[in-house]
């Protein structure tokens, strides 16, 4: 069941809020709503966003009565602004949205029609490619790991980050596939538990062996010497290699550091943003504090208690091994292995 | 309101699991209650149950039906054996019950009474000098808290710690009562939460400006620049300096030299154990998985998924700026510092 698809004239994705009690499709039937499933993370993971705002592109065009094409191109700008800001951090839904509108503005269609199944079909390709690209990467990222590696995870960056397979925990998945007996720790990645809810849940399903660790413990695996390798994804890459991914990433960055354990990132190219030099200006969404104080609405503390919720950190390149790649394994210096790796050269 | 206190033939404590719901008060009235509220975490932060420890001694003396000395002292040993393994980690247990023993066995009483009052008396100055050291920690740690200072603070080292006025937190409220303009950021420290239930309750009732940070946010705000200086507690120190502590402390201080922030531990010498030559060998409690998977009762992912939780890790000693006490602040070589701690010289 991939997480975001098109289904009869609506855009159904997995919600992933209600996982790991229950799995539940939602059939949106106008871009707001596929906004508003991306702000409140009914779904999440850049490349599933990115997907659906696609899709959201799409569904804009068949939601438009436009008779026009540019009444409906206009209509579809409206959407894409609306769709871009959904949430910040994340350029898989800029990309997404970006690469839409880039075929409605290429003016070779007749009819509003043949645009809007254009549009169709270009979302349909975003969403099979990713599925394609994340096997890649899991092929690529697959050659780091040993048999009997126990690897560290953090948030989810599996099929419901993407449309189906994952990326990190696509890896993960790839490795399983040869064969290989390996042991996963995920780190529950507080506020929104998306390694407690949504990878643990991933791990049962696919029958993988794992361990939900609190953040607190990561530290404490290296220090036993119990973590061979740190996966994670990311939302954004700078050019330089300094990526944005879930609040927690950057520190778990710096304890592989200081315990002289691989850490890599794994990204499709649709994330790495080569218009940033470097990541001190990917904006970082700072999220509502009741995530913090009532996760999924139980309250641990009165609302009423100061908490802060930054969604996101940046950690610098130099805490890389690598950034695993569907063009292969871009090593330092980023700058020239993320050029090669975008332009589908190998790097 | 002590946190632990003697009432009326009782061990009176506050119940921390409800903090910060309702602040009530249970009653002991055997010593086998207080080693399960120790267990069970009604009393909990190192100095508090040390405190809670010697009023359960008290309490078995009071408890026993012996009419003889022997007797009476066999039944002590008996008590000791089991408020011992209430929980393995913190030093401040074994340290208390060995020095109520001792009382017990020096042979100077002439009859039980004689020696259960001494026992009493022995209970209450071990808990009023625990306030009496807070106080003087709290006056040596602030010296390092300048106006307008961020603290970084993990856990719980409040008065809720301890019998009253707390170790880490006790410097908090030492500064603002110097009039130091303060912010503290306090980790949530999951699973059990004690920096966003206890911490935070704390801060609301000293008027102290905070805010509650997931475990995931530390390392942001240091990269920030927000952050001056990091203290926690302590729940054993080694001879050299290592010390275990809350599971997260080893990670915090690994991001705090990363970004070259001080990093203090705030600890009585009661919690130096100068037997230990290195952290090594401190016995690390390993709880129940379901502190993690359904922290107080809710459930966040299904009870069979898998989880670890370790209770404390152990920070080597080079990660410290300096080790707080009630008679200075030691600093590396610790070997030489805390040996002239702990025997009440000047460090």
């Amino acid at each position: 069941m991939r997480t975001v698809q098109w289904h009869d004239g609506a855009v159904r994705m997995i919600d992933q809020k209600q996982i790991p009690w229950a799995l539940v499709q939602v059939d949106l039937h106008d871009y707001q709503s596929v906004a508003a499933a991306i702000t409140d993370m009914t779904v999440r993971g850049a490349p599933a966003i990115g997907a659906a705002a696609a899709f959201g592109m799409a569904l804009a065009a068949y939601q438009s009565h436009a008779d026009l094409l540019d009444t409906l191109v206009a209509d579809l700008r409206q959407a894409a602004a609306t769709l871009k800001t959904a949430r910040p951090t994340a350029v898989n839904l800029a990309w997404a949205v970006d690469g839409m509108l880039a075929i409605a503005m290429n003016g070779s269609f007749n009819t509003t029609d043949q645009l809007r199944d254009a549009l169709l079909q270009e979302a349909q390709q975003i969403a099979d490619e990713d599925v394609a690209v994340n096997r890649r990467m899991g092929a690529n990222g697959a050659t780091l790991i040993e048999d009997g590696f126990t690897i560290l995870h953090h948030c989810n960056t599996g099929a419901l980050a993407t449309v189906d397979f994952g990326t990190a925990l696509g890896v993960v998945r790839a490795a399983q596939e040869q064969g290989k007996n390996i042991h996963v720790l995920l780190d529950e990645t507080r506020p929104r538990l998306q390694g407690a809810r949504l990878s643990a849940w991933e791990m049962e399903q696919a029958g993988i062996s794992y361990d939900i660790l609190p953040d607190t413990a990561a530290g404490y695996y290296m220090q036993k010497g119990e973590v061979d390798i740190v996966l994670v994804g990311a939302d954004r890459v700078a050019a330089n290699g300094d990526f944005a991914n879930k609040i927690g990433t950057y520190q778990v960055a710096i304890l592989a550091k200081e315990h002289n354990i691989p850490f890599y990132s794994v990204a499709p190219t649709s994330t790495v943003d080569l218009t940033l030099p470097n990541g001190s200006d990917i904006p970082i969404e700072q999220r509502d504090k009741m995530e913090v104080l009532a996760p999924y609405g139980t309250a641990l503390v009165p609302e009423h208690y100061s908490a802060r919720n930054p969604a996101f950190d940046v950690t610098p390149h130099r805490y890389l091994s690598g950034i695993i790649t569907e063009n292969g394994i871009a090593r330092p210096p980023f700058f020239a292995s993320l050029k090669r790796a975008v332009i589908g050269e190998p790097v």
